[in-house]
């Protein structure tokens, strides 16, 4: 970083030093390559954005409809916990999808990330250790460094589509100072959905060694082919446990609202987390009016939301899979996938793709799955794609990743792979 | 908290443990009488609420225009660091009040509240030390938890009016660990408005011990008999110590929006702060589109409200002055005032009055200052009002407290003060 000098004789070595917590932040693996990218358009470069789950999909009209008729003088406050009116009606959303939550088990937060923050900080102390099923969203590690707790990873493979790892690997990695576990159903990045087999062993290891389960279920209307998510609100013998993470972001295409939820039957873990909540007053007013209206969006627009991303992802996967030495599993909720590319290393892939890469102008911005690693060197060949984006543009993005991979100077095929794809 | 028995087997010896810094977290001062006037309420008393800083002053028209106005379809994620145009533009409100603020200064935050939080946790590490005056806005407390962070206070007084201590007391409480001072101007609870030499002296400690200074401005806007607020920000040689945090909350009214701004020169600060900025993904769009507008809103709003929150002030305090063994300095700024009573306890005091009084049915809320106090033992006859009620409220407000000292087991008031306000 510049520093300025002259007039101020500003001096480095009398600077107070930054937080070892601000130290051990990781960048976001998102946004980091966000340079290169602004470079690239600079140059006159289209981006075709695959890096970021900023969905296209249009906000419920009955959302914008009900911005446009606040009928309110004052812009308060609300209580720490949420309007209570939303609350009750949020319950009932719930309730209709087979969930047993009450309005009293609900407080609102400002998004879901609030309710991450809140979770780790009221249930997890400096040192204390949550284990966390690797490749995840790269966030839950931001929001450990700034709860001091420690992130063990259990490391899920993409030879079976990253399914839950067996209970003994959890097993093995549970020490006296493991509090938690902290799911993401339908994950992201991977897409994946737990079966119900799944939740159920990890409902056993939580009650076994008494853990917290912080379950992120804020992918749960994305789920495809006729599939059903099971939340983890739902597991028996488990209740005072479970910390249930939602948000609205994704489910009405409204990120910007922020408004999340931590969703808890435990009065202790409630009571506490409103501490935190009352330190930081409330959750924004608009956001909270726009999600109760967004409680009334019919049917049909999700049923049009998970047409739309069926096919997309059925188009994105099936494509990159018939790409030489290119492996991708079809996730089955969320709208993510984990790409397994013959590269030497996905942070200079990623990166080769902006700075180097274009064709016909355009060039494509993916996520390296580094990132969303905790354990050192997994992901170098591996890359996230949200397909947030139609499907036109998908089309450009498979020919601009199969092309760049015959230039990349990284590329690893073996020969037999091109052969057989070449056959 | 009641737990459930029976179907469950549930026993609350395996439950896993919450954390230290959730039983840390300080109840809000505020909001910790709320089941008794809940209470009260039930039993149809009507609460007069000077206990909370929720302005009863209306959002300015040109924000809630701009709301019914929203032409987007996709209500999405900003950056992290808030929207351009209106960190542009804010830099010029900025300016505009002689205060060098550029756009690139500026990262958009979740309200004070996170700017907050996102300052604590980038300069300070666990067991770090930072000295506030007190009595001090109680959320501080909260965020220093949630950091790690030892507040080390400084008792200001009552007898001068809450004035800044001398920098000797500053500088005996200062210790290697010692790496901030937070200050409040105008300060919440004590309405307290730093001259400009207080304001310099602050900045020798800070640029002797090398520290940083966070220097919360909220209340800018609200300083009356025409006092000028000076800012940390224009302090000369620190330029890169400063921490500003600042809010659209109380200054729009329009606390609900959930906006507010950490700005600084100090590019490693920014830098750092960023990632947690990165975490949580952006603040609300909403409020930034509500934010944006209201810079547009005309002086004659400020000049109504500052003559209004004037004439409430004075009218609340020279009241308090004329009743038997109350005193209450006459603020400069916000629209608090600590008031001193004749009284044993002040949390007593103020349960008592939702408990236990009413005068034609009504009674009053007030803030014991006990919870602006980290010094144990202090604020025992001192309790925090806002003045954010029309002055026809403010009047039986004020019968009320006298009754109420009348008729409390706890008054103690020395008969020669009896004798002279009763002669």
């Amino acid at each position: 970083m510049p520093k300025k000098f002259g007039f101020l004789h500003f001096n480095l070595k009398d600077m107070p030093k930054l937080s070892k917590k601000a130290q051990a932040m990781p960048a976001s693996p998102i946004r980091k390559l966000m340079p290169y990218a602004d470079k690239a358009r600079e140059e006159g470069k289209n981006i075709l954005h695959l890096n970021i789950g900023q969905p296209d999909i249009k906000t419920p009209e009955v959302v914008l409809e009900r911005m446009k008729n606040i009928k309110r003088d004052v812009i308060e406050y609300s209580n720490s916990e949420g309007y209570l009116p939303y609350r009750k009606k949020l319950a009932k959303y719930y309730q209709a999808h087979g969930i047993p939550v009450m309005a009293e088990d609900i407080m609102i937060t400002t998004g879901g990330s609030e309710a991450l923050t809140f979770s780790m900080m009221t249930c997890f102390d400096v040192g204390d250790e949550i284990i966390i099923p690797e490749p995840y969203y790269a966030n839950y590690s931001g929001f450990s460094v700034m709860a001091g707790v420690e992130v063990v990873p259990i490391t899920s493979s993409i030879d079976d589509g990253f399914a839950l790892p067996a209970a003994e690997r959890f097993e093995a990695l549970i020490t006296p100072k493991t509090k938690g576990i902290l799911i993401c159903n339908p994950g992201n990045p991977t897409g994946y959905l737990y079966t119900q087999a799944e939740m159920k062993a990890i409902a056993v290891l939580v009650k076994k060694h008494d853990l917290f389960l912080i379950a992120d279920e804020v992918y749960r209307e994305f789920c495809y082919d006729g599939a059903e998510p099971f939340s983890a609100f739902n597991l028996e013998g488990i209740e005072e446990n479970v910390i249930l993470v939602d948000s609205v972001s994704k489910r009405y295409s409204m990120c910007g609202a922020r408004i999340g939820a931590m969703i808890t039957k435990n009065r202790d873990v409630q009571a506490m987390a409103m501490k935190f909540a009352q330190a930081r007053l409330s959750p924004p007013t608009f956001g909270q009016i726009a999600a109760e209206a967004a409680l009334e969006t019919p049917q049909s627009y999700f049923d049009a939301v998970t047409k739309e991303y069926t096919e997309r992802r059925d188009f994105l996967v099936d494509g990159l899979n018939k790409i030489p030495g290119v492996r991708c599993p079809k996730p089955k909720g969320a709208f993510y996938c984990v790409i397994e590319l013959p590269i030497d290393d996905s942070d200079k892939f990623c990166q080769w793709l902006l700075e180097s890469f274009e064709l016909d102008g355009e060039t494509v911005m993916l996520a390296p799955a580094t990132g969303f690693y905790i354990t050192k060197g997994k992901g170098k060949k591996e890359v996230r794609a949200a397909y947030v984006l139609k499907k036109d543009k998908l089309a450009r993005a498979l020919n601009i990743i199969e092309k760049a991979l015959q230039e990349y100077p990284g590329t690893e095929i073996a020969e037999e792979n091109v052969l057989t794809s070449r056959s």
